[in-house]
């Protein structure tokens, strides 16, 4: 292209984005959250190829998005499956008429359990479990329904949250699960630190010995994380995995070297309402619309029109933007738009996300399982 | 009393402490947010006496709880009004009958402008300002719905958030507001730093000074802040006082010098889910629940059951908690009661808060202001 249409067409394309920002703040205001619907796809797309390539089911975590239309989306592209992490989020989704669910946590307690036998009699759950209390939820609430509950054991490789510590361990549960009519022996649950899956493998080696023993064969051997999409396939033996973050990306993705900007598909659009000192603007988005999450990144997030400004500080509702670094700086009245650190978290703000393509909003996608926290 | 009954009375009161807990968990599950509504009155009482004290009218924030249930309860205690941060959160607060607001942040923007004319239609509103493009925006709701807004200038002393630098930029904006038909001169407003009194009186002084050329005469001089009621009275001129966290109380008012344990009426009571190692349990409370503002304390919050253990670390489901150095060590499923740091950002959350009087659910309080980012 020559120059002057090169230059003509970007002029074409920021004008169309400066109706865009118009669009958004009579139409919503903000902050907004703001989806582009084409890279969601192509992230969706991108994700499911990963799986098809390492000969792995693709069970996206819903924990992202918390959007049933979403998660809908991720199944007719090809996922065989969704990973919930509250019950409340898969009571959400199973409405929606999603049936292979694995909820990744421990569930425990009377309120849980009849929940989980509610939801067992119009769908079949597996629900991951490190400890025997665990089972005897999940077998009071199979028995309750009448149907089993599928129990894949979380085993720890090295991140220290939940998971047992130790091949004998699981076996162990293994045994437990095969010996409760309520219960169904699943598989095995992983979540590799970055540089574990050596001792993932390891673990599993082992452990698979201990099932065979007793005659066991794990159907899902299940790993999990978006930065570990460059790990995808590492794990000889496994079956499917867990990526949440990368329908979206994030700071933190492009960090994690699993994503570049033009993969980050959501946006806050925020408005710069205070310019009390020249060198500092204050937003109208704090930590109740990006949480003080900074995903251990320098600043709360990426400002696309001005990369050299720094959310150096959040109050609840004020974000502080130090502008002396800028080019030019934002006046008062300007929307920003802010690739957030940890995208997780900051949907789980908003009741609603607005989709656009390109320049165009084209819908407004309800943020159904957010606030599901039991 | 003699030892023994002592024991048995607090033998007693454990007893019907865990039939709460067993309650709570059969209703609702975790985590749950539970206010103890006898604190919370004491708690209401408290601040309207303190203000009543020092003569100033009280406007509590309603940032905290979100609740227009509770607002009314402060409004019946003697709140002559209530301050928002949100438009939206005002929104909601008309609608339960409120009429004396101010709303504490520069609104910005044509959605926010023809929101805040539909509000203005209803009742007058009070908004702050610190710059003259957030005047327009009030001019043209104003005009929009044939009723001027009363503007209190936000003055900044020391927060370095919004507020105008100088008493000379609070009267000139003063002065705009003077000359526009509809604009009406309500006073100023402050969020004195805790050391920052002093310099408070300061600009306060010079500014009146300024605005007493114009003859113009500030009905509201605002001061904010629940650790700021140590320095209640210390502003010669002040009308009211903002404060927002007094009603729940916090670990972080713990630190600050205005509360005790005993004025904490909010805990997350949340389950023991994984004890995967010894010294670790993790918690169905992560950083969706708590957020990982720490407010700068030490830990993410005070576990009633086990002062000694840490919750050190979040993932967004998972809370790990340290109990090492616990008397006896949690076992999975045990509930515990932990009082956060920043009461504030976790009852945003949250939908609904459980009401409690003593050990006893008496209501279920929804959060309906929660999520009124715009």
């Amino acid at each position: 292209m020559e120059w002057s249409l090169f230059a003509k067409a970007e002029k074409e394309s920021m004008l169309e984005n400066e109706k865009l920002k118009q669009d958004i703040i009579q139409k919503f205001g903000t902050p907004c959250a703001v989806i582009d619907l084409d890279i969601v796809d192509r992230n969706i797309a991108h994700l499911q190829a990963l799986c098809d390539n390492a000969k792995l089911a693709n069970r996206p975590h819903i924990k992202t998005h918390k959007s049933p239309l979403l998660a809908l989306r991720q199944m007719e592209a090809g996922a065989t499956g969704i990973t919930c992490q509250k019950l409340g989020e898969a009571e959400v989704m199973v409405r929606a008429g999603i049936k292979d669910i694995l909820i990744a946590t421990n569930i425990i307690g009377a309120a849980k359990s009849g929940k989980l036998a509610a939801l067992l009699r119009d769908v079949s759950l597996k629900v991951c479990a490190d400890n025997p209390t665990s089972l005897n939820v999940y077998a009071e609430a199979g028995r309750a329904a009448g149907r089993p509950v599928t129990v894949v054991i979380e085993c720890d490789t090295g991140q220290k949250r939940a998971g047992v510590a130790t091949p004998n361990e699981a076996v162990a549960l293994a045994k437990i699960v095969q010996h409760d009519p309520w219960l169904e022996f699943g598989g095995l649950m992983f979540y590799p630190p970055l540089d574990g899956w050596l001792a993932t493998q390891e673990f599993f080696d082992t452990t698979q010995a201990g099932l065979s023993s007793l005659s066991l064969v794990p159907k899902i051997i299940s790993t999990g994380g978006t930065p570990n999409l460059k790990n995808l396939g590492l794990l000889d033996g496994a079956t499917e995995h867990r990526s949440g973050t990368s329908i979206f990306n994030d700071r933190m993705m492009m960090a994690a070297g699993v994503a570049n900007i033009e993969d980050c598909a959501l946006t806050v659009y925020t408005s710069v309402v205070s310019r009390a000192e020249d060198t500092r603007g204050i937003l109208d988005a704090g930590s109740k619309t990006f949480t003080p999450d900074t995903g251990g990144l320098d600043g709360f997030g990426l400002v696309l029109e001005h990369p050299k400004a720094r959310i150096y500080k959040m109050a609840e509702e004020h974000g502080f933007i130090d502008i002396s670094n800028c080019e030019s700086r934002p006046s008062i009245g300007d929307i920003l738009r802010v690739v957030p650190n940890h995208v997780c978290v900051v949907v789980n703000m908003f009741d609603q996300l607005v989709a656009v393509r390109g320049n165009h909003i084209v819908d407004v996608i309800p943020v159904d399982a957010r606030g599901r926290l039991v």
